[in-house]
């Protein structure tokens, strides 16, 4: 549609719209021109690996080494490695939905069965321990757990974690825990599974990048942090599908994680008021109901209310021609009859785009 | 070692040891400069995908568009999702050893069965057609081609290609046409198997990528080029893998490819000279059986005379410790009795290590 001339407004991507700070650019295009374009060990430069170690032991008191850390084009390819690694045909993975549809994908290919829990408004969006009790059969082998979430931007407080995790150690169950957008939580505060013990930690897969925190999408940096015989494996067979990510990408990552906050936080605080503006906006549509998320950068509505005999793809659909607005239909989380808008975009766009959806919903019957 | 202080030799890499050309360094700090640092589409931006169809159309006359042009983090990930998308559980793919050992596990990491068809010196590490159409069975889906190959250096000719092919065509298998050293060739010229006709095409992924070519081990960036459906599922595939190649590479791989070879021509041109040399050196080691490879940057020496009761394994630990000199036993490639020596090294360092190696060869017995 854009390409025929149409003012699309786009709520869809799942990326910061900010530049990649100067401070990381810099320290890529030293590398560059220092040489640094070789073959590194496949999971990371040593230096790289020391500093999310320093940082995972620093934020969450498990005193990880530099071998339980495998850095990868992007926290997708932790996860893929990990589910690779973790999964016999036929075992179980629970899900917490609604959940960013790559877990399924990735646990589909490994041979894995997904097992779905599902949350809704009702629970905001925060999973139920006595459901997921329930959902665990002599097959089940992990749980993944997202904090704050993709796509309800939910962040799951401590007291729920805990119950979340006392079941897995109960039956013996992996933790994947995906916590991309550790850094952008605006009520309450991240809480990291792998700060909850010891026996918590033996069992963690806990998997970060720097894609969100520090607008670094295209670059492809993610990582695992994991009991050492469970790095070296991830490790050996990321040696057989890709090698090590980009060296010049590794070194922009090292600035970052090296970085003063202070970026990344007036970062979170524009988010924020975006947050605010988005969702105070929505909340006005007839039948749309949406509370305030935790954090990440998404707002996430239910539509129920507005959907009659039809889906929120077909709002979706609706929105896009009538509005010229793109946004992801909740479904495709498995959040039936939800619509997901990034609120990675301009506060202008976001003012505009609201209004577009609040005007054009008077004529969805 | 080298920690302990000693002057190992290294002839072990698989790299150039050449910068990146300063032109293409130059493309990515651009590209870094004007924020070309977000998510593209996940088998690469259009201009890269369109430039890799154009030289392969110029290059093999095969009619190549953009959409089946799929880029990924390094050639291994091009293979990797050739093998992922080819095989079932069961499938067999016939390697001509010695062969690249990443073919083995990723093959069996797709659940396919490696059937390997061996060449010796005595064939100058040339596959024998007649062989390799005895090991066809009915469960054979593909065959994997290397030239020239790693570890041998060893040239595929024209007629020995088109023999290959015919027998793919006739028993409908997969072509895995693995090129990347494409660029290196030193005694008569490189053959693409994508040149050999349109029946051909329509059963070749064509691999290759940027690493050795252009200095570029680091950044990571290969590709695959095949019939439209396949170039499809390997992006979609891919897409739950890693996404996209970090995108700063994306853009220096497109230079790279609009460059003039002048540089590379160049840098072929040392490596013939290097090749020279320590062909004629290792030649001089009583026992050591080795011909003039006609590309890549590895010297093959066949060292079964020496053996006894020996391996090659011991030899390659004999001279590492004895003569400070690592290189690779050729039972990695399935090239037992062998010894591979990659020349991506200096003139000087050559002449030392292969004087090295001449002196403690005496003492071996």
């Amino acid at each position: 549609m854009r390409a025929q001339g149409k003012n699309v407004l786009t709520f869809a991507a799942g990326e910061p719209d900010f530049n990649t700070p100067e401070e990381i650019c810099e320290a890529a295009i030293r590398a560059i021109k220092e040489g640094k374009t070789k073959y590194t060990p496949s999971a990371g430069i040593p230096a790289l690996r020391e500093a999310i170690a320093a940082k995972v032991t620093q934020e969450t008191g498990w005193q990880v080494a530099p071998n339980q850390v495998v850095t990868s084009t992007g926290a997708k390819q932790a996860l893929y490695n990990t589910f690779q690694l973790l999964l016999d045909a036929g075992d179980e993975v629970i899900l917490l939905a609604p959940y960013w549809m790559t877990y399924r994908d990735q646990v589909e290919l490994a041979g894995g069965v997904p097992v779905v829990v599902k949350a809704s408004r009702e629970d905001r969006y925060i999973p139920n321990p006595d459901q997921v009790r329930a959902a665990i059969t002599p097959r089940t082998r992990a749980i993944v757990i997202n904090t704050p979430s993709n796509p309800t931007g939910a962040v799951i407080p401590r007291e729920i974690l805990t119950q979340l995790v006392e079941i897995a150690v109960q039956h013996n169950l992996w933790i994947v825990s995906d916590e991309i957008y550790d850094k952008l939580v605006y009520d309450g505060e991240h809480t990291s599974v792998a700060s909850l013990g010891e026996e918590v930690q033996r069992r963690t897969i806990l998997i970060n990048g720097v894609s969100k925190t520090y607008a670094m999408t295209g670059w492809r940096l993610g990582y695992l942090v994991a009991p050492p015989q469970v790095a070296q494996a991830a490790s050996n067979f990321q040696d057989q599908v890709t090698s090590n990510p980009s060296s010049v990408t590794q070194y922009a990552a090292l600035a970052a994680l090296k970085m003063d906050m202070s970026g990344v936080t007036a970062m979170r605080e524009e988010f924020h008021a975006r947050r605010d503006l988005i969702v105070q906006g929505l909340a006005e549509v007839p039948g749309f109901q949406i509370d305030l998320p935790g954090g990440a950068f998404y707002a996430f509505v239910d539509a129920h209310e507005r959907l009659g005999s039809r889906t929120d793809v077909e709002i979706a659909d609706f929105l896009l021609e009538k509005a010229e607005v793109a946004l992801v239909p909740g479904s495709v989380f498995e959040g039936d009859g939800c619509l997901r808008l990034s609120y990675a975009a301009s506060r202008a766009d976001i003012l505009e785009g609201v209004r577009r959806i609040q005007c054009a919903m008077k004529e969805w019957n």
